[in-house]
């Protein structure tokens, strides 16, 4: 593997996810209104995004829908409501956990369905399960995705059979998921050949989502991009989990292909994001997900924390070495 | 030039320099109480930070001291005030611009100063001046770097000179300044190795300093120092101009000499960076810096902007484009 493409050139088969809803429905519980909805979808349409995610495919039955908003379920007459026939360039995408979807009951046909790609995310050791869905999900005639989560505390060994197990699969595309915003560029670089020589051998393409834990999701996502890896996330002001996503906005300005472009983006955040961050609705870089980050742990202990309005930081760094 | 250390190893050759109270003071006109500057001493001093910048020498007769805290202008007695003989291992640095300090009049014989360090900040076209002041600092006893400033802006050939001007010269260092916050990672290494070659020829050592507008200032801190880069700025919380600098909680957590420790700066954010903030002085990445930093541009636009309080974030995008 080498550098493709260079900082002045596009290449035409990157890309673009935007995961706001999805990474973004995490931390207000998907209590998105309509309207944010739609002008998201409209804008994302606008500013040339690919994909656009919509939320997950969760299990009624093992969340409560009166405490989550209704892009925890992503029901299809739900996204019809807002894309009608969706008669755009850019495809629909969900997310599917291992475990929390019952697919076979509520993942009907693609030629019934407004959606596009089921992305199926699973940790390393449900891979069996999650080449289950991926099979399910293809045969029913969607594209797919595996986005195996948490690798930066996975075992090289496990990570090389997990990706042989997907490269003898159906599966379209391969996600590296930097879940703890641990990984560092020289890593991610590392990390991106290891997957594109896979996905070269099997015909598979490379995503990358990454979170923003130690400042470097743009920048660790703009290195596997520079590795070959070809399907971007990134969300709108970051808006994700704990210290949030890679932002849209700093990656389309970063693309050259004509096709994106930012203002409609720009425009959203300042009629919608910043009125939701008004709200009190919280993520974003800060030092608690730091240190979850740079001690490679999930960021739970570090949202619970901030939840709290707690600034003691140095006795929570303490507390988190105290856990091993 | 190739890759230099990995991620479990150290170099002994790096050297951590904050700059909080100079690029912070930026934001905050040097307005800093004395308990403030004490304490970020006594912290940087127990992280095993290098040096510690107080500020610049600037000349009294162009900038009223009645506008500016003390640290502007960086006598010697104030810093004695704070750091008696400064018994510690930690040099102190201040930075004078070319310019805007009367150096003959104002930097006494190293013998008679706690300052150990003077780095000169200058644009391309004022290099025979720059390397006048280091001839001054440097017959003076005073260790010395040039900051080339806003290289983002400049012509190659220009910088390829200014870089054999400096060779030629005394100067210990050499930095990397990205003023505008628009170098991207993979322009950072080719940059670094265009540096690290001369350095090497004519043994100087190399530092970067870097700006936030797109998230990218550790990034690229940590993409030069594994370049060979040895001398890295940062600011506590990334306080400094605009979208401010390399976090030093980010930077000291990602290398792995044993002598470096976040504790101390963990604290000081708590006690000193928080309620500074509270009182509403603003740094740090935001929609404005981004896009003067993906247009390559000053950021003083977008701290007007900022200042104003305002968000219409597409009127101001398409009156920087206006502006060519």
């Amino acid at each position: 593997m080498g550098q493709r493409g260079n900082i002045m050139s596009f290449r035409p088969d990157i890309k673009v996810l935007d995961a706001t809803l999805r990474d973004g429905g995490l931390v207000n519980s998907f209590q998105f209104s309509d309207e944010f909805v739609k002008d998201l979808y409209a804008a994302n349409v606008k500013a040339g995004v690919d994909y656009m995610e919509f939320g997950y495919k969760a299990d009624r039955e093992m969340f409560d829908p009166d405490r989550f908003g209704k892009w925890k379920f992503c029901n299809d007459d739900d996204i019809y409501a807002i894309v009608g026939d969706n008669p755009t360039d850019m495809k629909i995408a969900v997310m599917a956990d291992v475990g929390r979807t019952n697919y076979k009951r509520d993942i009907p046909e693609k030629a019934n369905s407004p959606v596009d790609m089921y992305r199926i995310a699973t940790y390393i050791n449900t891979m069996p399960a999650a080449i289950e869905m991926v099979e399910y999900c293809h045969k029913q005639g969607y594209e797919t995705t595996v986005n195996i989560m948490a690798i930066s505390s996975a075992k090289e060994r496990d990570i090389d059979t997990a990706l042989y197990m997907l490269g003898e699969s159906c599966v379209d595309g391969i996600y590296i998921v930097d879940s703890y915003g641990s990984i560092y560029p020289e890593e991610m670089r590392e990390i991106a050949d290891k997957y594109m020589e896979l996905g070269e051998q099997y015909h598979k393409y490379i995503g990358v989502h990454s979170h923003n834990n130690q400042q470097l999701a743009f920048a660790n996502t703009i290195e596997a991009i520079s590795r070959g890896v070809s399907y971007a996330d990134a969300t709108v002001n970051s808006m994700g989990r704990g210290a949030g996503n890679c932002p849209l906005e700093l990656l389309l300005g970063f693309l050259r292909n004509p096709k994106y472009n930012i203002n409609s983006i720009l425009q959203f955040i300042e009629r919608h994001m910043l009125p939701l961050r008004a709200t009190g609705v919280k993520w974003g870089y800060d030092i608690p997900y730091m240190l979850t980050g740079q001690l490679n742990r999930h960021p739970r202990s570090a949202i619970e924390y901030t939840a709290q309005g707690r600034t003691d930081y140095l006795d929570f760094y303490q507390s988190l070495m105290d856990r091993e």
